[in-house]
């Protein structure tokens, strides 16, 4: 068994830093401290794999090492298929991850060819080497509570309070992101275990007793202006109607409130009212019970939903996380389940319309010191960045690198090329001790095409056209990104998005510059003018703001 | 209303000979003389298009007057939708049409977002700039004759004859094409207006009267190795099972036999047994009798492919040309209908398999004397290739140029680069009085996932796999191409293809030299890469030869 780290340092086994970049990100997503099941090339995600089995990932290796500076290595569905001539300034690697002809775009499908070693699963960042570890959700989320306090709360969420449910492994990013944000949280997990483990990581501050008590803390320190997290031990479904009626008397109304139990699966995800942990484990286990399960289970998702949309007529924001339960409501009969907004339209797109996104950099010195000294750029170049200076100091005290170290920081359009640049010069002149990667999420303003996450609700209905994140991968090849790829599937699965990724290096050099001021404009860029197209006005505003040459936007 | 010719001449109106060809491209591609619905804006193939609507493409004219040798204009679904700064070795155009996440990729969907202006079919040589007429329908057949040729009659079709039916829209191509493929043919039609339409253009040699007639001016023609074409008044489906019956009795057995009746469309398309053409006629007209005209097709479909069995038993070759006629007998319940094999995996893809495909040219002068020129520089490049100096001969002397003068020619690997350089040369010593346009269909070797026709029973089952046409347009975008597209539906519709297109402009500049030389090498590369990566041995034959860099194959 493979026990895989990334080189480090500034000596490059490859024959440029384009090619030794790749080697090094592909080497870094199956770390044991980055990947979910570095054994079976699973990077997250379930079976989002960096390469199609280990003899591809052998050759990806060779054929990088051998790559000359003005050839492309093409990888289909993980595997290194064809070298090809192209010149310095094209990328290094393009990439092609799980795309299917749409009438046979589907999971039967996909497993018949993955069965017999012909497809790979690529997710986003997984096939295409710039996943670095659980950074990233814990800055999603952070994104989300900030920009409801910049949209409802003037500026910030000091001095608010955020309910929520739900302290599994994405949901247990919540408590940290909403201290990072600077609210009180009060987080409702009917599993100690859950909320034991997050105590124990730091994500969690502390735990109340009682409902009572949870009360009592989230006025304190609103009252205080604290940023505090507090578990709640307690069935969502009882939890939140409980909340509803001391509010209606009363009681303390909470400013945002969201959810990330996984109602999206009735059988293992969330525990319906009145039943216990142990009772619904072992009905997981018997196939005979799950009928009975799943309808217990939605109608306590139902009484759930219910209790959050009082809360949104008593005035609070309410969002729903991606999770479903307002599906499952509505088919339970909650007729207006979706009067809750979605978390992207309400939250994620304004940003997508300023170009802002998850942006990211590794340094492949391996040293923190690079990344530290990336983080006081980043404050110096954007003195007035509030929630980014927050976050990147909370980031350093409280998020521990997986893998070479990295940061993710939600940049937008006529930052993320400034950023790059000094980076750039900040490897030239010897600052960091060697070249840095940079990067981001398929998810991001022009890259996904995905009607039921990311483009859901488009202003002008165009959810399903996929020709923007076509676009995108084509304008990044043109502009000399060091590699590009195209993904089927993702996270919502076979059928339901394609997108596109974009990594370009800064070796310190002119040429890098030149390519770094072009990709990384003209990449988020992409996102604002596909967002302008659709008629959102703050887009149209920042394509101006920035100079963008929209031929049909006058 | 609009009447549009491209310009012509040595003289620049944009700042670029890219631009350029893209400018005059488009309005070659709505010339009436190439069009067939121009007032519309549509090119070809039902409802292809050239642009979204008349302001998109009054603006995509405008953009590319304006746009600079740095800059790279987007078209999404033919809208115009930003300029971005590239360099000089990057496409000046990037195009994606008619993309939609799989779950929504349907006729429906398609409908409503182009019912909004939203959206565009873009065929695959419509919204991609690069139709040129009718030529090509002639050359593909042409190819897929002269492969036969190649395949079973020891290197051509002379001596030889091939049975078909049809003789409309593309079926009428077949006469001409067997003609130039060097063999005698015996064309079924059973409307006269048909054999009277391609009797005036020349398509058609001579209409026999009778069985016996055609029978007898077969038998001579043969004898003689003239290439001749022959047209016959009647209905296949009688026509066929009594010419089986006269083989069997000793008489003449077709040595290929195919067939371009619209069997896909029971109601337009395939004439019943015993019916008149009148008849047949009112009998599309009128609703309640589509039942029984639908039945009767099939039922004679039936009869006609039990005749085709027949004959492959009796030792013709025999096979299917698209019009999915085995299904509907195989539907009406004859079992070994598949026993007869489509066109493409028996006589295309082995030419896909050495990176062969529909290869063609654009003289930007408009003068047809520099294709006449581009003709015999062909001839000298490639002294043994005799069936393409059999298709340039008859292609000058019986095909017209619609719009600007054009040429198809099916070039392969280690052959397309040449032409491609010989022209640039000859663009710069002044042989040629302006520059030339280069480009390809989208259905070629590397640049097609459809797997109903172009990609139909691979060897290793990844019919559906599209990882391959997008590789093919980011690595086109990778070494410079002019303009790059990516388009979904094309001739198959909505849900069952995704193909890419590419054109690259020879201005005889050293810079146009290089880009020619890595585009036209990698662009059937990758044809002959995932022809080599599915198992075929005369690709992994045909890459050895060229010297391709497959990594996984050895
Ligand atoms: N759309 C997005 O981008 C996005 C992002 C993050 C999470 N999500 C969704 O959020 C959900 C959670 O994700 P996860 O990875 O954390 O799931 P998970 O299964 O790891 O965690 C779910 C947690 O909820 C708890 N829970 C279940 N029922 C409960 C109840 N009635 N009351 C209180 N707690 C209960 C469980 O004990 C568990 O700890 C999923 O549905 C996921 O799809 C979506
Ligand atoms: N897959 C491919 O690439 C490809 C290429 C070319 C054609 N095709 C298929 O070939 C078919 C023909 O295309 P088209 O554009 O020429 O169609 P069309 O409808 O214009 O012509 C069909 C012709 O067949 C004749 N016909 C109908 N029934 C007949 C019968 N029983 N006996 C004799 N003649 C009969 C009609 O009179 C008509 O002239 C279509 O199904 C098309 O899809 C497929």
């Amino acid at each position: 068994s493979r026990d895989i780290r990334a080189p480090r340092g500034p000596e490059r086994t490859c024959k440029s830093w384009g090619a030794e970049a790749a080697y090094r990100m592909i080497q870094n997503n199956l770390d044991k401290e980055v990947a979910e099941n570095p054994k079976h090339l699973v990077v997250y995600g379930g079976i989002g794999r960096a390469a199609r089995n280990w003899a591809c990932y052998d050759q990806i290796l060779a054929s990088l090492r051998e790559l000359e500076d003005n050839q492309t290595l093409l990888i289909q569905s993980g595997k290194p298929v064809g070298v090809f001539q192209t010149h310095e300034d094209a990328p290094r690697v393009l990439i092609a991850n799980s795309n299917l002809v749409p009438k046979w775009a589907n999971w039967e499908h996909f497993n018949e060819l993955d069965r017999k070693g012909l497809f790979m699963y690529g997710q986003m960042t997984a096939g295409s080497w710039i996943y670095i570890g659980t950074q990233g959700i814990v800055q999603g989320t952070y994104e989300t509570f900030a920009e409801a306090g910049r949209q409802h709360f003037g500026g910030d969420m000091k001095g608010r309070w955020i309910l929520t449910a739900g302290l599994g492994g994405m949901g247990g990013a919540q408590p940290l992101a909403a201290t990072m944000a600077g609210a009180v949280s009060l987080n409702v997990e009917c599993q100690q275990s859950s909320i034991d483990f997050r105590l124990r990581t730091r994500y969690l501050d502390k735990q109340a007793a009682t409902i009572d008590e949870a009360l009592e803390l989230v006025k304190h320190h609103t009252a205080r202006g604290d940023a505090i997290s507090i578990g709640l031990l307690g069935n969502a479904a009882e939890v939140l109607p409980e909340l509803v009626r001391r509010a209606k008397d009363g009681g303390l109304i909470p400013d945002l409130v969201t959810d990330q139990t996984s109602a999206h699966d009735l059988i293992n995800g969330y525990l319906p009212r009145g039943w216990s942990v142990a009772d619904w484990k072992s009905a997981q286990q018997d196939p005979e019970r799950h009928a009975r399960l799943k309808a217990a289970a939605a109608d306590s998702c139902a009484a759930h939903v219910q209790a959050m949309l009082e809360f949104q007529t008593l005035g609070a924001k309410v969002v729903d996380y991606g999770n479903n339960i307002r599906q499952v409501a509505f088919d339970q009969g909650v007729q207006n389940a979706f009067d809750l907004p979605g978390f992207v339209p309400a939250y994620i797109r304004p940003q997508f319309c300023e170009g802002r996104g998850p942006f990211r950099w590794v340094a492949l010195s391996g040293d923190p010191e690079d990344i530290y000294k990336t983080d006081a750029k980043i404050k110096e170049l954007f003195p007035h960045h509030a929630q980014v200076h927050r976050w990147l100091d909370m980031a350093r005290e409280r998020i521990a690198f997986q893998g070479l170290p990295a940061r993710i920081c939600w940049l937008g359009l006529g930052e993320r090329h400034i950023a790059g640049l000094a980076f750039n010069e900040m490897v030239r002149n010897g600052e960091l001790k060697a070249p840095i990667v940079i990067g981001r999420d398929h998810l991001d303003t022009g890259s996904v095409a995905s009607p039921n996450r990311e483009t859901e609700s488009m202003k002008d209905g165009t959810d399903a056209v996929s020709d923007w994140p076509l676009l995108n991968a084509l304008l990044n090849t043109a502009g000399g990104a060091t590699w590009v790829s195209l993904h089927h599937g993702g996270g919502v699965g076979m059928g339901y998005s394609q997108h596109s990724g974009v990594v370009i290096v800064a070796d310190g050099t002119d040429a890098a510059a030149r390519r770094l001021g072009r990709v990384l404009v003209n990449d988020c860029g992409s996102g604002v003018m596909r967002h302008a197209d659709a008629g959102y006005e703050t887009a149209i505003a920042c394509a101006k703001r920035n100079g963008l040459n929209l031929p049909m936007i006058k």
